[in-house]
């Protein structure tokens, strides 16, 4: 059951439009290839949807189910609106705008991403990546081109607490999931229902295998290898995998003073072996795995006091979770090593935070690639390390993902910026890749590979 | 102005009952070399002693100025009386028990310790000082023994919250000290003025230069190096200087998924390689020093951020203050190796908590081994590295330790534990080093040296 909120009058009068226009004889359809988004208009709108929440460091604050997401979506539901889709919000609270193809047989291309933000972020996480699909219906509906496949643009809910609205559409939304306190104070279920949907009926929102020809979507890099390689478009391999282990480290807590340097049992110099280690480890491997220790607690934690226990966070992301687990495999070894050298105790317990890897599919790789080649700018493939919606979409069709770059690689943040020539050509690239995936023949299953 | 306190009608008494044995006739003076303490009367006065604040892990809480601390100064007083000692409480707040010698022109000897423990604290620490120095007083009063120099028994107050009895005595209270809020809810005034002292007469308490011939102490070890290496007695060299730093590592935050490994600023890897580091440097030289990270704290702190700033403590300890200051210069030179090597920036700031190094007198270590051999008993020369009212008492006179065993060099906990033997043993070996002492000629003034 899909509900229309707001009001409809628009969306009938809008087909009326096409048909209108249909009517005066058959239009020349335009040469696909030679289609191009509205730069300016695109630019425009993206600090238009940056003053939802906007703060005074020229940062964004609007965190999923807040006034200030609220007031986003009825912006974008009225632009998706403008671009002729007809609008809908699923039970998961996500905003779909869709239109119908020339073939009424053929699965639906999808394109989006999210319009809520982390706590004081940046104007281009997740909001280029709508922006830019509704953008892309915009140029279509303008130059009367119609795709042979029906088109989607989804505004995803809750991206950053946890990837809730694509979770919703491949089924995965734990109940625990609903009870979680969001940033906006509102439960996970309190938020879908302040949004219009419908946390009961979570199972309405769940799309079939079959049904989505491709999902795409534009994004920010949140890193700076692009700019870093002076390189136009990131072709996104996949979106890693992510593993974390709680590490603990047992030593004794002793008197700084009184024991001896070489009767200690220091949990703190174990733990700072380790993390040399794993940083040693991580880096001697050719690829682009990573490997993070991000939070650390000795105790008891006092200047005089050896500390007699270290808790640590482990990080481990890349595209294959076979390379994530022999890394791992390595860094336990070394950290049995450092156990013995150090007289500690070093334990692992693997968190259930833990990803797969999301590879994209290699022929919308082939097809970005092309669209870039043909705008004439450079392109570079290369993991996602951060997660996406796309990585739940990818349970349930091939994916692709565009990077733009960002200047110094500073994301999550008030000063997370992109030029203005990098988003026009990225959503060039986006539409392109649309327009060459309509035109494609069906996509191999991504799981056959 | 010294005050007198409770019923003083004992120490006429026991005058009168010397005065009345002096009148039989001209006792034979005992070989001073063949006094020994009562051990039984001393372990059994540890454990009545450990009642006061008695917790049910066998432990003690008896932090400074709480109802415990006052019961177990009532009970040392009246142990300080029976053993004829004349007893009054200065205006600090500590318990002075003084016997007159037989030279009246004498300066005095003084024994003692402290009766507060930590919270959770353990049996020994502090108390084997007090009931040891009180048990001497009453091994040469039931020996009928008066020495040539006038001797004193002290319990210092709250040497826990930072040797402010023996500070006191040395003039070196400063007026923040009062101010600070002890384990027990009261400030350091509030407490003083509970025991019945007078915080704004501190100055009363001051003892001159000269009037003071030597101080020592018993106190157990802390440690495990006499344990480990099956020793006796630990001769004390000097309770070792003690330097503290403030350590900032400032890289930059970044996403764990995004920023490649050859791109990080990460200052927690930068901490870990200078923790090792410190480490190393301290051990690469001989002698005693040690050198600590006790403290570290990492920001942001979470699994999927590199942190992009690391606050921790460094700690020198070494007897020497010019070792601590040359080690510190390497540690600092490696420091600037690894920031340009990590890319970070790592910064010091020195810590108030300094304090210098005491050392103990070199006639008094010979004093303590020559007690120690006599009584058939192993001894070792070796640091104090933990904090002891005797190094407040260097500044006014020559000062020797003396150390017991400690059961896994367990401290600060309701598992610190000596064996009675020990206890015993140290105690005699106090009672012919304080018997030393006053057949010696003065010593040299340690300033001197």
């Amino acid at each position: 059951m899909l509900s229309f909120p707001g009001s409809c009058w628009m969306v009938p009068l809008a087909w009326g439009l096409l048909a209108l226009s249909t009517l005066r004889g058959a239009p020349k359809v335009p040469d696909a290839s030679k289609l191009r988004i509205n730069g300016e208009r695109l630019l425009q709108r993206l600090e238009r949807l940056a003053e939802f929440g906007a703060t005074p460091s020229g940062g964004v604050h609007r965190v999923a189910f807040s006034e200030q997401d609220i007031g986003a979506r009825k912006y974008l539901i009225e632009l998706m609106r403008e671009a002729a889709l007809e609008v809908f919000v699923d039970t998961a609270g996500n905003i779909i705008g869709r239109k119908a193809g020339r073939d009424r047989d053929l699965p639906v291309i999808v394109c989006g991403s999210h319009a809520d933000t982390v706590p004081q972020g940046g104007k281009y996480d997740g909001a280029l990546g709508v922006i830019a699909a509704v953008e892309c219906a915009q140029a279509l509906q303008d130059q009367r081109f119609q795709t042979r496949h029906p088109l989607e643009v989804i505004v995803f809910v809750d991206e950053e607490g946890g990837l809730i609205g694509s979770r919703a559409l491949a089924g995965e939304v734990a109940d625990t999931a609903l009870e979680i306190i969001s940033h906006s104070g509102k439960t996970v279920r309190e938020g879908i229902e302040y949004l219009g949907g419908d946390p009961d009926r979570l199972n309405e929102a769940v799309r079939r295998k079959g049904e989505i020809k491709a999902f795409i979507e534009i994004h920010v890099e949140q890193g700076k290898v692009l700019e870093t390689s002076g390189i136009d478009i990131g072709i996104v391999e996949g979106i890693v995998g992510i593993n974390w282990w709680d590490v603990t480290i047992e030593g004794a807590a002793n008197h700084a003073g009184t024991t001896p340097m070489d009767m200690r049992q220091d949990a703190l110099l174990a733990a700072s072996h380790f993390i040399v280690a794993v940083n040693q480890i991580v880096r001697s491997e050719p690829g682009r795995q990573v490997g993070t220790v991000g939070r650390i607690h000795a105790e008891p934690g006092a200047p005089n006091v050896i500390p007699g226990r270290v808790c640590l966070s482990l990080e481990l992301r890349d595209l294959s979770a076979k390379k994530i687990m022999r890394i791992f495999e390595r860094i336990r070894e070394q950290a049995n090593r450092i156990a013995s050298r150090t007289d500690t105790k070093i334990s692992f317990s693997p968190i259930d935070a833990t990803a797969a890897p999301a590879p994209t599919h290699p022929r919308i790789q082939d097809l970005i690639e092309m669209s870039a080649r043909e705008l004439e700018l450079s392109s570079l493939r290369m993991p996602s390390g951060a997660g996406h919606d796309a990585q739940e979409m990818a349970r349930l069709a091939p994916i692709g993902m565009i990077f733009v770059p960002s200047v110094g690689g500073i994301s999550h943040s008030p000063k997370e910026f992109t030029h203005a020539s990098d988003l026009v050509d990225g959503a060039n690239v986006l539409l392109q890749t649309l327009l060459k995936i309509d035109r494609s023949p069906s996509l191999t299953d991504p799981f056959d590979r």
